[in-house]
């Protein structure tokens, strides 16, 4: 019966070949739901500057400790074990902004990080990449260019983490200039720097400012770029991580500070120590953040989860992990800081059980209000995979989330007693003017779900969800539509490009 | 690493066969999500109060019509609709109990149905059953019985709903004393009544009353049956539904009222309309048990969701299913009555999309505080078939909502400073005392997801999580015990049974 004006309605809802909701910021509306009470997030609080003052945490790089011995840290200079004490702490909290906003080539896809809006990240990091029709391979860069066109067609993707599916055919010394290009020409939305040291990310401001046609120095007040760094948990942080940190708040660029905490491995098998040290360890990055320049966007990030302690493989969309989500988002807000977390799941195909964990990790990273939740489009196998068709039923579920959002209107014209009383007892409603005015845009339209009924499905190949997911990428990518850019930018990307490759050489950026 | 001590650990989970969570009252800790503002539910309130009073509801059935009329309504004799002034209302709202408690033969497995409790509830009413081996068929005794294992065996469920997959190999008029025989033998938790008509009500109370070892009359001063029905949407009360809910208040049982209300079809396709209409319905069912029997248990019962517009079909687990589940709790506790609510899915087979309809609507029962869920485990392909498999998937899904809201131990030993203090930066915790002492009870034990590397899940068969639920269900269904009953209790109840047979004949019960 909507076979009328579905072009409309398509139209309408914003996209190309496929129905999907339009870009659109989303806001929680719902308190957000807290495992622990004020009280337990004290005691993590307490505990976490316990570890900071009395264990520290070892910092690598000469430089890196002397920001922190000069801010009156005490450093061991055998162990390179840096303590804070809390008023260091505190006057880094005291300088890093609650919220701030990222923009990208396209003006209208900029993302404000903080608050209950909520941002959906594209998975980053994974090594490998699958579809059902050309099954598992390493990372190259044609599957990055297909996932860069997937994260530009789907609407409900606010911005890319770091490098997904790195392309292993290119140097690892420069093929961040190959991603980073092709992020910033097959799509318009915020992108990820490396932050493996400082000048992978010097690199990207640079390429950044290039595309969005201002000089690097004006990005200082109009942040574009976000990099994630991982403490090297327990309580280690690395010197390249440090260095990517470094440059990303000297230019004033939103630095995202992620424990990699999975308990029962790098932290005890208890949540409430996982916490504290994850809170610990992401203070320590903070601090220095705000100690290269106070007022830089930075993020509290979590990554808690647990592993199968039988074999030691990492979890996750446990309800552990769920609750991690929640809790870490909880901290966040102890500090008045935006919040990054995850939804992941630990599953070897895109089935039930990748649905389902993925499902648990998005409730605590929606509820528990995560201001940008990574990998929700497209993780599979632990993060060792970006799944295509992972990547659809991913978009199904942060549309269903985005659905489940938003408000119920409860206007004279939505209560609808005329059309109530137009049908008698027992009869129905589908041809009612009321209905007719409405039925194209009453409901959701999935992107995935198949509503036939048995027979009907059956005689169509009775497909499951992840057999139609495969049909579903493929109009996609068929139908991709490059956003345009100025040709003259383009030019001078590959201009740049071209110097930095001959200064690089074999070196490292 | 676990080897050692898995038996142990089973047994302080308290299963058999397979790893689960014991049998435990589940608290929702969470405040509810509420997507209706205060007024908002108000102006619902006020649209059925005006729905009641000038539409009014068709009653069939001149016994049921005189309880309306002695206690004020206006009845139109020609129509039977029945109009109901907010006093009426109001004054049976005054007398429903806002929580009861139902006891089954096991005094253990008792439910309380009210405030934040959540009782989750096995698959019912379906009327085919399928599973991976024997494919779809129509409900007979053989499954039955082996659907009424599954819900004994597997410890999350909390109740039965109405008959699952009747028996039509079985005279309708009298298969309720068989599939009451084979729930009340096989399992010993609370099972619920089929209300069509009074009959089947009195045959369940008597037959309770025999294997509580209690003379029938003293279930009145402890209830353990419950009966749902439905409101035949929009608005009309049928005959034996009117008739099944006075027995249960008679008998002071609890009565389910719930609306059948799938916007679009049965309702406008407004949400708001739907609640309006959804919520008027509800309340004169809720009235009439209170006027056979003021403080009878009564549960203010929703099931409103959508239809897909393009062909009518019912659709569920939707965004606009989870927040109807969450707006439905709202108005229940308006009225201070229990909530019951459902979670359901429209997928044909059991894949990704059955997982996150499922989860969708799970979520909006259980964050919305709903007191019984129904349909929780076992439904798929929109209520018509019950599904070994999805069975299987529903408890691993139920289990990790029951470990998201449990709580976060912050005690000092869970905080764990010195067990952080003894590994140093970079080092893991695998080997620690402080793991060594939990590692067997520190996370949820799934009982679907496999968590192996790719390559020994390759090696293992590849199997996706449907394919391995099918090995789950079958080493439950080897492994069941049934709970023991008296022999004299057997011996009673398969003499009523003979009794009521021969009583009932070729006629109604």
């Amino acid at each position: 019966m909507a076979r009328a004006s579905r072009r409309e309605r398509r139209q309408k809802q914003g996209h190309g070949v496929v129905p999907q909701l339009p870009w659109q910021r989303v806001d929680n509306p719902y308190p957000p739901m807290e495992p622990l009470s004020a009280d337990q997030v004290e005691a993590i609080h307490q505990a976490s500057l316990n570890i900071l003052e009395n264990l520290g945490i070892e910092v690598m790089g000469e430089d890196v400790q002397a920001l922190f011995r000069d801010a009156g840290a005490s450093v061991d200079e055998s162990s390179g074990i840096v303590r804070l004490d809390r008023g260091i702490v505190e006057q880094a909290l005291a300088t890093a902004p609650s919220s701030f906003t990222l923009t990208p080539r396209n003006l209208d896809h900029a993302i404000t990080v903080g608050g209950n809006r909520i941002n959906f990240g594209f998975v980053s990091g994974a090594p490998n990449v699958h579809d059902r029709i050309n099954g598992r391979r390493a990372g190259n860069m044609a599957d990055f260019e297909k996932l860069m066109k997937f994260a530009q067609s789907f609407n409900c993707v606010h911005f890319m983490g770091n490098q997904v599916a790195p392309p292993i055919e290119l140097p690892p010394n420069n093929r961040h200039l190959d991603t980073y290009r092709a992020a910033l020409t097959l799509t318009d939305k915020v992108i990820s720097g490396v932050p493996i040291g400082g000048g992978r990310i010097r690199d990207l401001i640079e390429m950044v400012a290039i595309v969005r046609g201002l000089p690097a120095a004006a990005l200082q007040d109009d942040p574009s770029v976000i990099g994630n760094i991982n403490i090297n948990s327990p309580r280690k942080l690395d010197l390249e991580m440090a260095h990517g940190a470094m440059m990303l708040a000297r230019h004033n660029q939103a630095t995202i500070v992620t424990p990699f905490t999975l308990m029962g491995a790098m932290t005890p098998v208890t949540m409430a120590a996982a916490l504290a040290q994850q809170n610990a360890e992401a203070l320590l990055g903070i601090t220095l953040t705000q100690l290269v320049r106070p007022g830089a966007p930075v993020v509290y990030g979590a990554f808690t989860s647990n592993v199968d302690m039988r074999s030691g493989a990492p979890t996750f969309g446990t309800p552990e992990n769920a609750k991690a989500n929640m809790a870490g988002a909880q901290l966040a807000r102890r500090y008045g800081l935006p919040h990054r977390t995850s939804a992941c799941n630990a599953s070897n195909t895109v089935d039930a059980q990748a649905a389902y964990e993925t499902e648990m990790a998005l409730t605590g990273a929606v509820f528990g209000h995560g201001n940008l939740i990574y990998h929700a489009v497209g993780w599979l196998e632990g993060g060792l995979v970006a799944s295509f068709e992972k990547i659809v039923l991913d978009v199904e579920l942060v549309q269903h989330m985005m659905g489940l959002l938003s408000p119920i209107d409860t206007s004279d014209a939505a209560l609808g007693l005329d059309a109530i009383a137009d049908v008698a007892p027992g009869g129905h409603f589908f041809g009612s003017p009321h209905t007719m005015a409405r039925y194209d845009t009453a409901f959701y339209q999935p992107i995935l779900s198949d509503w036939r009924n048995s027979q009907a499905w059956e005689e169509a190949g009775g497909q499951s969800a992840t057999e139609r997911a495969t049909a579903v990428w493929q109009q996609v990518l068929a139908g991709y539509q490059q956003p345009a850019m100025d040709p003259a930018r383009v030019e001078a990307l590959d201009a740049y490009i071209r110097l930095r490759r001959e200064e690089i050489g074999d070196g490292e950026p």
